[in-house]
């Protein structure tokens, strides 16, 4: 990163209030966090924050927290959301900490969208977010009721998804091969997306819940 | 269909002792019919029978019964099967028929090979072998275990079909996108898969299991 951004990334980081910069602090508090009694989804790897903004915006009565692991990516999203009126926060972290973070139970959705492929999955479908060692722990955060809202415009990621989503017990709901054809009206667009399907190329989508 | 043809159609379906004209006699009484205490799994749709032959040949341990509603079709594959060792049955029929046939729990595994997608959705869905009116006369038939093996050329008959299985409560499993790349060994082509995929398209697959 060159010094002039990287010099950026930390000021944002020290000065914007959206960034919880000790969250295992509140790990079982988070509605005193908030200072509501609101519901609390989570997105997972939320890049520059756009689809997590603008979710939190449209949806005032949901507290929220995006969480990446790139400094440097989330500072954009962290500062475009200074301002505005919602329950969103920031943090600097990845789906290894979930745990620390967040008490059993405490989170009612996740959010993963457009996850990294890790294209070779002999070798490292481990680390795909989706990964049932992952799952096992998203569903100890959420308990009965939870869901994870997954997209990807990669069809072996998508694949691989839906049986680890099934296979660990997770119902799956509002399976979509081509989400901007399929009448969902309620699509938020992430940076990727938008790219990306302006190329003609399909995104995939599916709901797990937790029966 | 011409003269001949039917001449032919009616001469088979008269001298093959493979067709059972009278299925409903044998409701609750498949084993008897097969004189041995085997699982019974049907193929809906056979066509012209090239995959149940197989299948049968290969598993003498279970008893497989062919329905399909074309009786100019179905005598093809009744024909190739007039002389295999197998425990193998056809009826001209359709799903409309199937509690009528068998009682309740009597199935242990229904496969559904490149059936029909009815392409407008909202107009024919419907009629689509994996609509869940179809899938709760499965369940009847079935019971806990009971699996369907499920296989298709169409993209959005796929889709429609996994929502359909999940929401009706069926678990899916194997969610394959490109069968003949998945390293799936057991593998069977129906005559349609093997011209379908000689093209290069890929095949869709999956199980839905009865919990």
């Amino acid at each position: 990163m060159r010094a002039r951004k990287k010099a950026w990334t930390e000021k944002e980081l020290a000065t914007n209030e959206r960034f919880v910069h000790n969250p295992t602090e509140y790990k079982g508090r988070w509605k005193a966090y908030f200072a509501n009694n609101n519901p609390l989804h989570i997105e997972l790897g939320c890049g520059k924050g756009r689809f997590v903004t603008q979710t939190a915006v449209q949806n005032p009565n949901v507290n929220y927290i995006a969480i990446e692991r790139e400094p440097h990516v989330i500072v954009t999203g962290a500062r475009a959301a200074r301002e505005l009126d919602c329950h969103l926060a920031f943090i600097v972290g990845d789906a290894e900490e979930l745990e620390e973070i967040f008490a059993p139970a405490e989170v009612q959705r996740i959010y993963i969208n457009f996850c990294d492929p890790w294209p070779n999955k002999n070798k490292w479908a481990k680390r795909r977010l989706t990964y049932h060692r992952f799952l096992e722990s998203y569903k100890r955060l959420m308990g009965p009721g939870g869901q994870i809202f997954f997209k990807t415009d990669n069809a072996p990621l998508f694949e691989f998804s839906l049986n680890e989503f099934s296979d660990n017990g997770w119902r799956l709901k509002n399976i979509s091969f081509d989400l901007h054809q399929s009448g969902y009206t309620e699509n938020i667009m992430t940076e990727y997306e938008e790219k990306f399907s302006s190329q003609g190329l399909p995104i995939y989508r599916c709901e797990a819940w937790l029966m």
